[in-house]
């Protein structure tokens, strides 16, 4: 039992030296990886570059003990990044103490929602973010990212949570542009971009296994990090307005309080549960996907319980909000991480980093780390799927595209919340107004289907109608009306058979629906019967007085339900 | 085309005497139950008494033109007018003038709204308020009602639009009480009941027809008014404090403007929506009702126009909101109504009175009118129907007891609004956790069903799997877990049917969770196969390219599906 909620001590079990082997290299290259990632982040989330560093130390050690997927790498990301952002620079002035505060606070707030959420085993909640909204989402997110980092790499001021604010203050700005900042932003991207599509076949082609290429070819940003602070340190660029990282503080952090305010305890609820729901969907989508290569299998509601410890971690440490990331997942996957135990290396070797090597920081441009996230969250713009969506589905569509344009013109959290609200409205309105088809027999077969799609055989006096959803209040008229009208076409009826193989649910004001079609088809001398009636459904039903006012019958299956009626039996009235 | 918007072209053409002698009868009874009960209704709505008598002339008029009912009587109804003052008391003091253009203004707004809906023929959203809370919200709003009349019947002052308003208000009150107001009061509410349920069997009893003992015993209300009338007039009882409806002014509505105003139009928007929507929904149930007992047909968004246009006629000539009534409509429909024309005529003869009978209302005491109120409210009182609930469904019973319990404790729009909302959320939840069923065969047939059901027949190496709900996204999840689960049970397995009988949807998410449990198969060395795959889903993956990743098949059946894999066939990878 207590197994469940510490899988440390499942897994620790079979730990060999050839796992601490592979599980250690990954996270040296992991580390690699994240030091700039860190950096970059906590300067997206408008916070001083070592709480990047904090927050990949005590949650990495915490999911160690609580995770249940072997290579998901949590840590700061681009998203939750700038949720954290946004939702603090509403309330409080970028670069205060209140500011800091406010960000540990809502990695607690957020940490204690999923901790609550998990053992209430609520991780079905996630399941409300369709694809197409998340899809939609991390489009939008990532074209706000990226426009927000282009002041870094022009090097001019701007502030401003959705496209529209930050199009017209960068526009305002452009005419200030630094041109050695902007020389080191631009040059980082299109390095970046090289490296990403150029390197790693370049190294093979030198004779490179296709593995080691592809390691070297992800330390791009830490080479980028390490050319510029160089060149910046070298020059002295940091006279002619280049903006530098500057001062950051060595040591590990110290544990820290919360402040309690009442209050801003309130103002961050709602924002808290955002970045939680979507941080927990990020991470469950990408431990799943892993999971699934290695046949391996993780508990949702115990990701929820390891990622609120996280984050509780994280706020206790000094940092802010955290998710498991994709890019750094895939890097541990990928270089062979077979446990969490990989991910508690890698905090270690961020805790040495961050005692060492912080003074080598200070000299790093900051359009260095805006040009890292930029490239980072372009690839995260999937213009592909949004193609895929539109032919598939125009309601799925639709509620990606509203995700995507609310999201880019009112921010974050409306874009999330108009995208779920809208799925669900469509789906409601899909089922108001569900499909049907008169069904007949195909020949040579048991199986009836849909008169207008295949060659059928009907048979005279009974009209067979398959209602293609569960019949409930949105839909109970329509079904009044429906089988009201296909009855008038026939004045040759004797019985009508609702085959109800696709009614999963029939409720009460559905059942009143029933009845008063039983009762019409019974003033006109028809009989009303069912077939395929599910069990569950059934059950329901003999509780009610439907069954013993029912003119006709209930048949197992549809076959038997045509064979039954059709000689010539006495009708019922 | 023009005689859908106007009926009236269409009944009229065979309209004869004998229809207009059925009709003139009926418009005799209806009129005499009509005249208290417009009084009453006006005085719960917070109205001088003949705004109820205005309000139902023009309507009517108006609902013979548009109406596609041949009997149904609109007008002031208990629960609009309990809305309305609801709606309007809390925003200016009634008796005011004020008061009075907020009601006509309410009646113009609301008429707007059918009207609109109407035209965009919009009448499906009606369906959203599903039985048991319509049920649940008429007997919370009985419930009030009675409790409000409760203070004309004591003879003490109160005012609250909910239960524990009331409660506290009356039981501080209590004390003052008035006896001879209470004598009148209690002794009509006794007299009432009496006449109710035994007047009618007494009368037949005396050798009446069945049909005129009803009739009569509809007159209770009239008789009421004239005894208790003539005793206020004889004994001069309104010296003794017992309230009066006094001068009533005679001569037919004048037409008014409703007033500009902004402000006003924006705080009456919510509350004329509910009542529009909770008027249409009482009048097309009403409609739908007796239309089916004489196999006529009534179109619910022309429906929609005619109370539009009921509603902004009332408006104009001063009256206030008004819907197809219960009762009065019932009394029409027994009294013989043929056409809408019956309405017309009754609005004649309530124009007749509004000239020529208010002097003789002057010593009706109000007693009289909220005991007709309280014991015609108290009759929409359904415990059997919340026991019927209650056996049947316990997630319909719920929205039922939540909106009854939000009506009582916080007023009649939070309460609708809750009901509505609880519903959509329990069917929401009920779809993210989907029914499911390992199917086999039923011997002797080629149908599939429940492996814990029935004594069905599986087949080695095929699990078929019969999923109970259109697949999207809240349950996309559930569905890959599912399968999983499933097919872990089996070592031998080779292959996996998904029985799509069920299936009336498959979103873009439920799409992915698809191709995820057809690679994770795949790797596993198992195919996945669909059967019985509807039309309208099977054109949708066609757009996809899930086909062609498929490892199995579709089976047009699940009968040929087993039979195809059942021989030793070489699995495709």
């Amino acid at each position: 039992m207590i197994s469940r909620y510490f899988p440390i001590l499942t897994w620790s079990r079979t730990y060999t030296r050839d796992t601490f082997a592979n599980d250690a290299v990954a996270a040296v290259i992991v580390t690699i990886m994240l030091i700039p990632q860190s950096l970059a982040y906590a300067l997206l989330a408008g916070l001083p570059p070592e709480i990047g560093l904090y927050a990949s130390i005590a949650p990495l050690l915490l999911y160690t003990l609580f995770g249940t997927s072997m290579t998901l790498a949590v840590g700061p990301v681009a998203v939750a990044s700038l949720m954290t952002a946004a939702a603090i620079g509403n309330l409080v002035a970028q670069g205060t103490p209140e500011y800091f505060g406010a960000a540990i606070l809502l990695a607690l707030l957020s940490g204690l929602m999923l901790l609550t959420m998990g053992l209430a085993r609520l991780g079905f909640l996630a399941n409300f973010l369709s694809h197409p909204v998340i899809s939609g989402f991390i489009t939008a997110s990532g074209l706000i990212i990226a426009l927000s980092q282009l002041k870094h790499i022009l090097g001019v001021s701007a502030s401003g949570h959705n496209l529209v604010e930050l199009s017209r203050e960068i526009g305002a700005q452009v005419t200030n542009l630094n041109a050695p900042t902007f020389a080191i932003g631009a040059g980082t991207v299109v390095f970046l971009y090289w490296v990403r599509s150029n390197l790693k076949p370049l190294l093979v082609r030198f004779g490179l296994s296709e593995k080691l290429a592809g390691s070297l070819a992800k330390t791009g940003p830490v080479l980028a990090v390490v050319v510029t602070t160089s060149v910046v340190w070298v020059f002295s660029l940091e006279a002619q307005g280049v903006a530098i990282v500057g001062h950051v503080p060595s040591g590990l952090p110290t544990p820290t309080l919360p402040v309690f305010d009442a209050g801003l305890w309130k103002q961050l609820a709602l924002p808290a549960l955002l970045i939680s729901i979507v941080g927990y969907v990020e991470t469950v989508s990408v431990a799943q996907t892993l999971a699934a290569k290695r046949r391996q299998r993780i508990d949702p509601d115990q990701e929820l319980i390891a990622l609120g410890a996280a984050n509780i971690g994280s706020s206790i440490s000094g940092g802010f909000p955290v998710t498991g990331g994709f890019s750094r997942s895939v890097v541990n996957h990928d270089a062979g991480a077979q446990t969490p135990a990989a991910g508690a290396y890698t905090a270690i070797a961020i805790a040495l980093a961050t005692l060492f090597l912080t003074p080598l920081l200070h000299y790093l441009p900051k359009a260095t780390l805006a040009a890292t996230i930029m490239v980072a969250v372009l690839s995260l713009v999937d213009l592909g799927a949004i193609r895929q969506i539109w032919t598939y589905s125009k309601s799925d569509f639709s509620a990606m595209l509203a995700t995507i344009l609310v999201t880019l013109g009112g921010g974050v959290e409306l874009g999330i919340a108009t995208g779920v609200g809208l799925s669900l409205v469509l789906y409601l309105h899909r089922t108001s107004r569900p499909h049907y088809a008169i069904v007949g027999q195909i020949p040579g077969t048991e199986h009836f289907r849909n008169v207008l799609r295949h060659d059928v055989v009907l048979t005279p006096g009974v009209l067979s109608v398959r209602i293609d959803e569960s019949l409930y209040f949105p839909n109970a008229r329509f079904l009044e009306d429906t089988i009201n009208d296909e009855v008038a076409k026939d004045p040759l009826l004797k019985h009508v058979v609702l085959m109800c193989s696709a009614v999963n649910y029939i409720d009460a004001s559905a059942l009143e629906s029933l009845e008063m079609i039983n009762l019409r088809l019974q003033d006109n001398g028809l009989t009303l019967n069912l077939s395929e009636v599910k069990g569950p459904v059934m059950d329901r039903l003999q509780k009610s007085h439907f069954l013993s006012e029912l003119s006709g019958e209930i048949f197992l299956h549809q076959y038997e339900a045509v064979c039954r009626l059709k000689p010539a039996k006495a009708p019922s009235y």
